[in-house]
């Protein structure tokens, strides 16, 4: 992580009052999480905001001002409330309109007829932007810059970010290992651990700690690109544990 | 929604690499967004950040600055990646310390043989703050000014928001009403509903799409603290839908 300027980092920004009201339970963050870990990209920052156009436009610029890319989710149906496509415009300083090669996707799906003005909201792109595409329902995304707008229902989401995915740029993998401490309380190692990640400053290590039914259990996670240096850490690690387990447990 | 500067606002900041890794799939923003839902205060903003200092100072910041409440989950364990105690008192500019109520807690799990260096950590409050029970590891959480410093682990979360939520400034709360539209296609509806959302500015009406094994079904919900107007929403809604079904479905 030494060479920050070459990382590849990512956002994501989930545009929706449906998540801030706790109706409905995101579950795209963690979707779009899990594909850029496996293919590379850090994922650095998540915002969530309410369908309020200024809201949108501020974090969409500070975003992708920042990061190489940034994912954003919600908002792109046929109701008034599905503003993402006329924020993400105003961020860019373009125009947008209904976009030829989006009427047409559209219309693999209605007939002309019921092409009304509502459902032709869903075909408005900023100028400038590539198609998406919608294999589900049709309507597209779009990506504009480093921006990648994608729809908020699940299985929409995840088909337009199949789509993308083999476009990304990425980072070499990260390397993740998982070692069980199992019921050692995290009091017991925190201090040789922190020593450890002292000396292992080319990984990352963390400490997390769950309840189940029988008491905290802890797992401790080394992440890094170097395979290497993530398995010196672990080794470094299991040695540690193992010296803290009875000996009966080793 | 008229009256903006009356409104009990708030914001979640969620620290920890992994949620961004994709590892583990935050629970929280779910939970405190209903929470605050029930009591009346309107979740405005939601940021995950890595375990990283400048980070989190900076979210800290950002959104205590332009919230009536900040609500922080995550990162106040014994391990060296728990940096959100020290974090949060540099973004208060005050000091940090092992604090002797922090202490007293922590005796009533650990022996005090057991209160190492790594455990003592968890006792390290800013100046300043007040403590926020922890029924279940005894680790208090904190709350300093209008930030509130929770758990990452969803039972502990859970248990500390349990505690604070009677302590919390709310607004009347939101009345919310579901109106199930089911298989009509959101596209018919649009241009209705959105004549209707600019007849009735005093309520928010929202459309959800979501993917059913039948297909599409879609549900409208209209929110706002006044039931008169919330229920004049409510029957538009609903005269406008029946207006769309096919008359033996009315």
């Amino acid at each position: 992580m030494s060479e920050e300027s070459q990382e590849i980092t990512a956002a994501i920004l989930v545009i929706g009052d449906e998540i801030l009201s706790g109706r409905t339970k995101d579950k795209n963050i963690g979707a779009i999480a899990d594909v850029l870990t496996e293919i590379g990209v850090d994922l650095r920052e998540v915002r969530i905001v309410p369908d309020v156009e200024a809201e949108i436009v501020a974090a969409v610029n500070a975003l992708r001002a920042r990061y190489t890319y940034l994912f954003t989710s919600g908002g792109i149906g046929p109701t008034h409330d599905d503003i993402t496509a006329d924020s993400v415009a105003r961020a860019f300083g373009v125009g947008i309109d209904v976009d030829e090669r989006a009427r047409a996707m559209l219309l693999e799906r209605h007939r002309p007829e019921d092409l009304n003005a509502a459902r032709l909201r869903m075909a408005r792109i900023p100028h400038g932007a590539d198609l998406i595409a919608n294999p589900i329902s049709k309507a597209p995304g779009f990506h504009i810059g480093n921006v990648y707008v994608m729809a908020g229902v699940p299985q929409i989401m995840n088909a337009m970010l199949d789509a993308i995915r083999p476009t990304l740029t990425a980072n070499a993998p990260v390397i993740s290992e998982t070692i069980e401490a199992g019921a050692i309380p995290e009091g017991n190692f925190a201090s040789d651990l922190s020593a450890i990640a002292a000396r292992h400053g080319n990984v990352s290590i963390g400490s997390y700690p769950s309840m189940t039914p029988e008491g905290f259990r802890n797992r401790i996670v080394v992440r890094g690109r170097d395979a290497d240096a993530v398995e010196a850490a672990r080794a470094a690690i299991t040695a540690m544990l193992d010296g803290l387990r009875p000996a009966n447990q080793r």
